[in-house]
């Protein structure tokens, strides 16, 4: 195993280094630092076969040995990143899990500025206004990676896509899916830019989902998940469409309305 | 406002009825009183609207007026219901949530076994295979709401259809759709007594899942989170459809390869 000698080895936790960590669980600090926790090995895989890898590795000093564990290793040696080990008690107070995995990394946080999506990378981009469930955030995440989506951007207040359970949630789609944030009133003018048909489901004037007539780039865009969409915001949409609704609710889960209509575009746009 | 002064009124922590109420929140103790927590107005508004009333209705003292609560509280009345009456901080404590819904509701578990489900009531079924979620177990049967899904029907180790979080994911569909509980040996059998078609998301010698031949009663299965189906329980399926996946991941999250699947048989169905 390369590099062993030069791991560092925390024992005691008012160590500053597992403060800075067990800080990351939190949104507030997040920010501050601008850094975010991936947990496992195989979120730490993906990651790294896409070239991104963890500016800090932290292993449990019992763990089982895996050859993508001592590749990773190298891997984060080799790049100067700094490789931490301490005892799984101290792991678990890091991650905040009962039974956490026996390893995690620390990530710089990617540039989450609209400015940083190319439209023209891909035929389809998630919108979601005011999504609160970090995990349905990061399901849509993992539903692009899917669908051939370019990203997904979150608009107004929306729950932290660095955050533990979106990043988990995600499956490894947050290192290779492009995430922004922008409130409405700075993403309509840069959708207006450029091509862009913005989609909504919708009960407003709205035809069918099926065969409506969806072109690339498409922006498919979800609401809160109890409040839906602000009128205003379906009413600037290009394409207003409806699923059918057979029982006795009026809508579907965001994330899930965001799936079937991506799936949708998908056969659209790949017909 | 109807039978106000037959309201009781629970003062205490110690009281057995909060503690009976408390215990629900647990697996183990609602198994055996064999009876489910619901919170929010909106929830047992759903649940009264398809004739299911709570035993017990369960109010914050301090709480804001609403036309459908005085229904509610009327109707449960009627139905010989128990009503009643504590302070926010004590509801706190009983549904273990910070910001509590002034209100919940105490229903009898429904029949659970197969022998409960008719399949000629509805052309489509959803089936989940030791499902661990209960936030996707709510969401699945919030989508077999939507796409006229007679029940789901859950296989092996699944998460507790009645808990908290499952019932608050359902979105009412708790009340509305049919829930079985059965291991796989049991399943199969049940199955094969008549009509049924077994379909299921799968990477083995699958065809595309759109335009594949659906027939009604169709049961679509999901596989648990992180393993997926196990592979007999494949072979012995009708047919497998395999959907795009454009990206880095093999797999769907198990609510949403089930609603995708969902809305496509149905589009078939309905054609």
């Amino acid at each position: 195993m390369t590099g062993s000698n030069s791991h560092r080895l925390i024992t005691g936790f008012s160590n500053p280094t597992i403060k800075f960590l067990r800080g990351l669980r939190d949104k507030k600090q997040r920010r501050l630092e601008r850094r975010f926790l991936a947990e496992g090995l195989r979120l730490l895989t993906d990651a790294r076969e896409v070239g991104l890898l963890p500016e800090m590795l932290v292993m449990a000093t019992q763990r089982d040995p895996h050859p993508l564990l001592d590749e990773l290793i190298a891997a984060v040696a080799a790049s100067g990143g700094e490789i931490l080990e301490m005892s799984g008690d101290l792991l678990t107070k890091v991650t905040g899990k009962d039974n956490p995995q026996a390893v995690c990394g620390v990530f710089a946080e990617f540039d989450t500025t609209l400015g940083a999506i190319d439209r023209r990378t891909a035929p389809i981009w998630l919108v979601a206004q005011a999504l609160r469930d970090p995990g349905n955030l990061g399901t849509m995440l993992r539903t692009g990676d899917a669908i051939g989506a370019g990203g997904l951007i979150l608009l107004d207040d929306c729950a932290d896509p660095f955050s533990a359970e979106a990043v988990r949630a995600s499956m490894g789609a947050i290192f290779t899916q492009r995430v922004a944030r922008a409130r409405w009133e700075e993403f309509e003018p840069w959708l207006r830019q450029g091509a862009g048909q913005l989609v909504a489901a919708s009960l407003r004037d709205a035809q069918p989902y099926r065969g409506a007539p969806y072109q690339a780039p498409c922006f498919i865009m979800v609401g809160n998940e109890s409040r839906g969409l602000p009128e205003a915001y379906e009413l600037a949409c290009d394409l207003r469409v409806t699923m059918p609704m057979k029982g006795r609710a009026d809508s579907l889960n965001a994330a899930i309305a965001g799936a079937v209509l991506g799936y949708e575009v998908l056969a659209k746009l790949d017909a």
